[in-house]
């Protein structure tokens, strides 16, 4: 009898013992520690300061916060106050407020069972979601694939299984010979830190590059594809992803290597037609400047810090979803997406 | 009676009391402390641990370096011996081997004291180009100008006043109302450390960003000119500079935005035909991965920390040296600036 190994990235954000468990990422790659949140202020500070962080997880973190609130009892205006908290403890992935409305409207249906369990399903769905991306992503890959990813659409970015990881994942699980480029993606450095951990513990081979050195592998020819994630999708294509996103993509237009963005279809807003009406999240420039003691910027200096930008449509080779691969995305190419089943 | 005000950045490298004073960059911006070295193992140990670093530092350096030799009464083998190891204490700017070869004809032309007379006059004439180069490139600059700088080609990279920030300087003091963007320039951070200190000090407005930010400026129109400073420039126009400095290249061409290159003549290899021919240091590691107890970086994960890229000349819009601005360049024009007296 052949069982399915045990996978080696315990999932990122899971329902225990009725709070909300959170691999704690702050503390990764040095420990692997859990954190419990038992209350919606909990799990609000948790997103906030990046304890969980990836749209797909933020979606699931939202959901679970939900049913945290239900699971307590709340009323109506408890159970809409805590979704209004949730919703806003970070402003530019989709997922987030998708996750909260979706259990919103589940409890108001049937209730506190109800709730936890469409969280539930949510954080199942997204594990089913990666790995079917996975699979559809995996064959845009060459048969010996040297790929370019930036900060950490992994397992820990989702559920589990990862986007843009997934797809690498999938790649090597099916045979072809994938090396990764890992940007370190400053100033949080969830590529060297999470990306990087996640591809040790799969035994996929990396190497780690300071951001900056992108441009330089693409002349030597050292990249055959970027796959990146996404944290939200514009009707007409345009992504919205971790700051430096864009730079790549522009890049890789330049030296004719395709661009992929891997992302569920909870990660489209079909409300906002352009990237230009996303919402950049600007974080604090401390997170750039270091703590006092470490500080590598003179006292007073000041910082520009976002943690998002937007690459236009016309940039991505394709769009990778749990539904297929979509070609050239576009306005009309995503309505078709998001009206399959 | 007018008198010119003192400069608020000490000369980065200078010969006091028999030795070579330099500055410690390594401890800036918290603190500013020199160095004297005393031997020519000092100063390629601090050539090596970036102690000191910059094309034309290293130049003025490498030149003090064989006077030291030479006032220590080495014989024809000892400074033979002692240029050969400056001259390849690090492989990338053509600046240092320079220096060197030229203050060892000083001193078998005319002995120690011809030798020392040299070096002081390569590092003063290092100021003057750079305040000639700053003049000639302020005028590239539109009178509000949002400009990109890259790692640190300010007085600190030069022996004063600076290449890139010479010419920011210049249009700062000519009159021009210029905020810089200042890129952190990992794994060393030059940028935040060292090119934040020197506008800091000289009062010119910048703010710090992350390098995967340029991307999102350009984008959102925000830069109006790229400068940045070079270690080698190969006969045909091609630059060697800091890593990243190929990806702000192409960001800027998408963007239509101009890219300038501001170095000494010194600077150009006239024996290296293109970028291919010039050698890329390859750093350790350590230097992106933090210190145990600080690691970002799963133990064991390989770093690919490459300290270079070359961009080639038909992306730079214009160099901008001592001898005035050669637009669009490339071999022919490269020659004629040469030749140029």
């Amino acid at each position: 009898v052949r069982t399915e190994p045990a996978d080696p990235i315990p999932p990122t954000v899971a329902w225990a013992d009725g709070a909300v468990r959170l691999v704690d990422q702050r503390r990764l790659p040095g420990t692997l520690a859990f954190v419990d949140c038992r209350s919606v202020s909990d799990v609000v500070a948790a997103i906030r300061n990046l304890t969980v962080r990836g749209a797909p997880a933020l979606g699931a973190t939202g959901a679970f916060g939900v049913a945290l609130a239900a699971a307590a009892g709340a009323d109506e205006h408890e159970v809409t106050a805590a979704a209004a908290s949730l919703r806003t403890a970070r402003p530019t992935a989709v997922n987030l407020a998708w996750g909260v409305d979706e259990v919103v409207r589940a409890w108001r249906a049937g209730g506190t069972d109800a709730a936890i369990a469409r969280a539930q399903a949510i954080a199942a769905a997204d594990v089913a979601a990666n790995r079917a991306l996975g699979t559809h992503g995996a064959g845009l890959l060459p048969p010996q694939a040297s790929v370019l990813t930036h900060c950490n659409a992994g397992a820990l970015a989702c559920v589990g299984y990862g986007t843009a990881l997934g797809v690498i994942r999938a790649a090597h699980e099916g045979g072809r010979v994938v090396t990764v480029w890992v940007d370190e993606t400053r100033p949080v450095l969830q590529g060297a830190r999470l990306t990087a951990w996640e591809l040790d513990r799969l035994g996929i081979p990396f190497r780690v590059v300071v951001d900056a050195v992108a441009g330089s592998l693409f002349a030597a020819g050292s990249v055959d594809a970027v796959v990146v994630g996404a944290d939200r999708i514009a009707a007409n294509g345009d992504v919205a992803n971790k700051i430096g996103t864009y730079s790549l993509a522009v890049l890789a237009r330049a030296h004719a290597v395709p661009f992929y963005v891997a992302a569920p279809t909870t990660t489209v807003d079909a409300s906002i037609t352009s990237g230009a009406e996303i919402p950049i999240e600007v974080r604090d420039g401390a997170e750039v400047a270091g703590a006092e003691g470490a500080r590598t910027i003179p006292a007073g200096a000041r910082v520009h810090n976002p943690a998002f930008d937007v690459t236009p449509a016309r940039l991505v080779t394709a769009l990778i979803t749990e539904r297929g691969v979509l070609h050239h995305p576009d306005a009309s190419g995503i309505a078709v997406l998001l009206a399959t089943a």
